[in-house]
């Protein structure tokens, strides 16, 4: 198995009442999961917990232990409420201190130095040994410790910190997915898709049923790392929607970044 | 303290795949945690696992110790890929069989038997204990194994479960929450806030910044169970906007559910 053969895992960890609330749809885990998958990384668990110091240390702790990379979104602005830094501090148990570079940052943004008050300068507070990840948008840094990477829950911001990111990532190979659609009932191409995936190990195959306003149906799924597996068994499904007197549909976008690439 | 005051805790288990491929964006998550605050249910945590035994098991056994409920999603269709009735039996160490009553459901909806094949009625397999959670979309139906609700992914069907769930369930009483929009950039009120929480102790103070078309600013959200408790920390809020010579807004319609009801 060769570098880019070897698989490499993450997870997301959204931080912030207003999610658990329901006031605000998650949408960066989403956007997460996409761009992970355009570099080849998988991402094998997400968690949202609270605005609650306790419930960051353990969630950090746990998912920092168990995947390559940790991608968390919230809580580094500047109020009493955004309390992710100290948080991470804690979990990796080391102390938290102004970062020279992150308070140049934010001071370069005030004209007037008195704007750039304690609750501002709050925002270059950084556990020690992290590394700022910078955004384009605004100029309050995330960081990275260890395998933690720490973004601002703006998603506007959240992009613009993957960005920088990005280039310090290791990547795998990207998944190819290939999505078949047809007008059967999932029930009724069940029974062969089992079969299909019991011969064909190296590949996942889902099955999402639909409900449209043209009717409904269902979207079928294979993903994999190996090309030909992949194609092998999208074969195999299209030749059982068939031999059930159904048309089988190719689907050019599964709103995968990597299928879009890769199919 | 009485009954209804009694805080109710809930956690979510997303489970699919596709959600954390980025094929799909989930919006469950959001739709239950309305759901319950509705309810006066405090959503606490959630995850999302994929389609993998051991991963749902872990997660199950995690979350139903620690909170009174826990809402999964995903995973039970008629496919070789839904597994998750199998994983809560095994997370509940119960056997698993066909449940006359939902055999029943899935009977009556097909007119010509051959039609309810043996995915089908993979269906009706029930952790044994378990009682059926209904929908008025489709036939298949979810279910309650002690503390926790089992249901479908697809969003019609989930939120028709909902409904079936509801009156099982213990209330609390519903959380009131005042929202106040202001111009101001989130570091000149950052202070203020701080000091305006440590000074009403018994309501949860939240700074949402929005960047628009017409302009930025935050959104400054009070929240609690004692109205009087957010209604006297939501006119110190306003108190401090004004003082910074802004002009506080209230907003009606939060997106959740809950704030609709009693702000």
């Amino acid at each position: 198995m060769n570098e880019t053969e070897k698989v490499v895992t993450a997870a997301v960890l959204v931080i912030g009442d207003e999610i658990l609330s329901g006031r605000t749809q998650d949408t960066n885990t989403n956007y997460i999961a996409r761009f992970l998958a355009a570099l080849g990384i998988d991402l094998r668990e997400a968690r949202v917990v609270p605005d609650v110091e306790e419930e960051i240390v353990a969630a950090v702790n746990a998912l920092r232990a168990r995947y390559d990379y940790v991608f968390t979104t919230g809580g580094i602005g500047p109020t009493h409420d955004d309390i992710t830094a100290d948080a991470i501090a804690r979990a990796f148990g080391v102390g938290i201190d102004y970062h020279p570079e992150a308070m140049a940052l934010l001071a370069a943004r005030y004209s007037n130095p008195a704007d750039f008050n304690e609750m501002r300068r709050r925002m270059a507070r950084i556990p020690l040994g992290g590394e700022l990840i910078r955004n384009s948008v605004s100029a309050a840094p995330g960081f990275r410790i260890g395998n933690v990477f720490v973004m601002a829950g703006v998603p506007m911001i959240m992009r613009a910190m993957l960005e920088d990111v990005a280039p310090r990532l290791k990547r795998g190979r990207v998944v190819t997915s290939v999505v078949i659609e047809t007008r059967l009932p999932e029930g009724r191409i069940a029974a062969a898709l089992a079969q299909i995936q019991s011969q064909h190990r190296g590949v996942a195959i889902g099955s999402y049923p639909f409900y449209r306003e043209d009717g409904f149906g269902v979207q079928l799924v294979v993903r994999g790392r190996e090309e030909a597996a992949v194609a092998a068994a999208a074969a195999a499904i299209e030749q059982a929607i068939r031999s059930l007197g159904a048309a089988p549909m190719r689907v050019a976008r599964n709103g995968s970044r990597a299928s879009e690439e890769s199919s």
